[in-house]
């Protein structure tokens, strides 16, 4: 496969890790020190993002689709623009939310040869359907 | 200067051409394929972001402070985080805006040995002060 092929990859198993709570198959695709941004909120790493991961797997389920609008590879980095939908239901009944919009994402390919995410803008926004 | 220290120059330009309303400087630090991402909205290019800006200029004056938490340099790539705050005020009299939040950029050196902003993710939202 080529590096936008398994970053494309590393996308899918997001995916599927977010839609079956797997917490620890979705850690094995961050590097340790992932940093994510998303808006109104502090910069946060990998505890906080796996404590709110195991939080909100208890309460709500997550379907995560979309797709990457752009790879650029510049050797064992990469830059990656995605074009996201993310829907959050919750377990006990009530109305879904549905979050679109754009986020932007460092892979680095790490010694093991495996890409992973290692910065993660994420400009999602609550979006009536 | 460092790499370091020429991408915080680039800010710091950034910075100046905003408060002057300074379309022609502000081109010049970034590169003609710049993105920019922001939430709620389509990625645009240089085009629309300085048409946006010329716009902006007649009806407000900008001033953006802040500082890069982080710059990863890897070749002629960077990954930049900023802390950013800025304040947009009508020059018809109103008050004030202030947005605060995080940016997540990416610097590319270019053939003339100049750093320039190739890909930006703004995640400023609007503050109550």
């Amino acid at each position: 496969m080529t590096d936008e092929e398994l970053i494309r990859e590393v996308q899918r198993k997001w995916f599927q890790a977010a839609a079956c709570g797997d917490a620890a198959a979705i850690v094995e695709l961050m590097t340790d020190d992932v940093i994510f941004l998303t808006p109104g909120k502090a910069p946060f790493g990998r505890t906080e993002f796996i404590d709110s991961f195991k939080l909100m797997k208890e309460r709500v389920a997550i379907s995560c689709d979309g797709e990457y609008t752009e790879i650029i590879v510049n050797g064992d980095w990469a830059c990656a623009t995605a074009r996201l939908n993310v829907t959050v239901t919750p377990k006990n009944g009530g109305d879904s939310k549905h979050l679109s919009g754009y986020a932007m994402s460092v892979f680095r390919r790490m010694p093991d040869g495996k890409w992973r995410l290692s910065r993660d803008a994420n400009l999602l926004m609550p979006q009536s359907l």
